[in-house]
């Protein structure tokens, strides 16, 4: 039974893991969000595939979420040297990753291309897609100017308010290839518990995915990543209330109201129940607060189990 | 009193080094080769800019003379995982400065301004000057085939038979920035105990070296990289015999005649004296081999003092 995802980074990936720990991985794609890429020290860097990929691979870096989990930093060191910027970590294992990407790349291969020769390389049994092969950076309109994400996020540690957001070329930009065969092939789509406005945001811009979900809202699933009014990772709460949405459960089944029939709240949000539904989502409460690898395959086991129900439902 | 020196890699640092013990290192113009430059994983390499600048920065590995002292292979061994090519060692320190210079590169940097910039960082005092800005790779017509002058050295342990070398575009580079002038306002340029055909021989082609060389003759003097008809270092001796030169301290002064008055050979050397002065070239016999600081610094001294009497000579 094919499930697709949509993934942001850190937070998305722990139920990527869990969904890897109780389905077969060779039955899901995850079309992850590339407008977080950026160019550093001529290097190119995907750093959301690469979260998904390395986390799939049991490699990640367990304490951060993000980088190899056996890292060093002498080459970072020695860049500090030659004065090249300093804002972004990149280890010394994951300078290779970035080595070959941007050596594939020079080259003419497709960053799908290379996304799947990582993740074959690391061992990693899901397919993982970039939303697109073209470059689509998101930039913020701030409080201190215009800023690349990355900017925005690592370097002044996402404390400028964000007035506005843009994803530089989407209106040109294709999805990769197996994206939309994806998402029309799959049981079930898995809208993974990222920031609906920067990392799931991007993949839904990307020309033909946006009506592609449409078209199977009744088989999309959300996981909300707001509970309690707080983001579960990252500056998603605070983005949201500077660019004047709810920073609620509510909030979030608003933006995603036209594209996803079923979204998946935490139990501290039940009292939203009525609001949500009266949107016309159906609404399933679950712990979505995912502290151990426990917690992890009690979510997906139960989105599998919403989308074995939506099978049984289709063919009935 | 200002010097200029032509150097390759390990053999010509060491005399390099103990000429900046000896004198005031702002007075020392290092002219290296650049023919044994590669591409390797998307990342420019300048193997004998990096020998000579690390060995002047007091960075080297003491056991190899090339690469950093203190190295770690972190990277290497992940991009391994992305089987990408092996046979260079990369360290992760060292990859810092690849990836510094490429970045410079595509964004429009001269390779002289990077090499400026690398010893800068690192707080190297001697000029040192890339022999051109533009890539002249050596390539080397083997028993295996055409092979580029790294894949001949390091992938193949220079085991193949050469026939010929051929310096690629070389008719059209230009000497870098300062070369010219350096050799022409230099009191002395010194030759170091590099290997004639594939370290001096490259900077010899690019178009004006040898010329304004011939036309400071009498203030040129080689140091012989062979000793005892063997190689101080590397392959030198082997490439020299399959090309049908001399392997001896006589067939370097004859391939340097036209453009060195002085030449310095070893004691063990003596015996081909009448056979060098009989080619118009001046002998000076001392020892050449380099084992400790203390050899690099007297050797040093005594070019030193060649280069006192030739300027005494001149201006009396």
């Amino acid at each position: 039974m094919e499930i697709a995802a949509l993934a942001g980074g850190v937070g998305a990936s722990k139920l990527l893991l869990g969904l890897c720990r109780v389905m077969d991985p060779r039955e899901l794609t995850v079309i992850v969000n590339t407008g977080d890429d950026v160019v550093l020290h001529g290097l190119s860097i995907s750093p959301d595939l690469d979260i998904v990929t390395y986390t799939l691979a049991g490699l990640v870096n367990p304490e951060t979420g993000w980088g190899f989990g056996d890292e060093t930093f002498r080459a970072l060191e020695q860049l500090a040297v030659y004065r090249g910027p300093q804002w972004f970590h990149l280890g010394d294992r994951d300078l290779a990753t970035h080595i070959h990407r941007t050596s594939l790349l020079r080259g003419g291969a497709r960053l799908s291309e290379v996304a799947s020769s990582i993740r074959e390389a690391l061992g990693v049994q899901a397919q993982i897609l970039p939303m697109s092969d073209d470059p689509v950076p998101t930039m913020l309109e701030t409080s201190e100017g215009r800023l690349h994400f990355q900017e925005y996020l690592v370097q002044r540690r996402a404390e400028p308010i964000v007035r506005a957001i843009s994803f530089d070329g989407i209106e040109r930009a294709h999805p990769a290839r197996g994206v939309l065969e994806a998402l029309q092939r799959a049981y079930s789509v898995v809208i993974c518990p990222s920031n609906p406005l920067i990392s799931i945001g991007p993949i839904l811009a990307v020309p033909g995915v946006r009506k592609a979900l449409q078209e199977r809202r009744m088989h999309v699933v959300a996981v909300c990543p707001i509970v309690g009014g707080k983001s579960l990772k990252g500056p998603s709460d605070r983005m949201l209330g500077q660019l004047g949405y709810e920073v609620s459960a509510l909030g979030v089944a608003r933006m995603y109201r036209d594209i996803c029939g079923t979204i998946l709240i935490d139990p501290v949000d039940s009292a939203q129940r009525q609001a949500i539904e009266a949107l016309g989502v159906n609404l399933v409460i679950h712990p979505t607060v995912m502290r151990n690898v426990e917690d992890k395959e009690q979510l997906a086991r139960r989105i599998l189990q919403l989308t074995a129900n939506q099978s049984a439902g289709a063919s009935a």
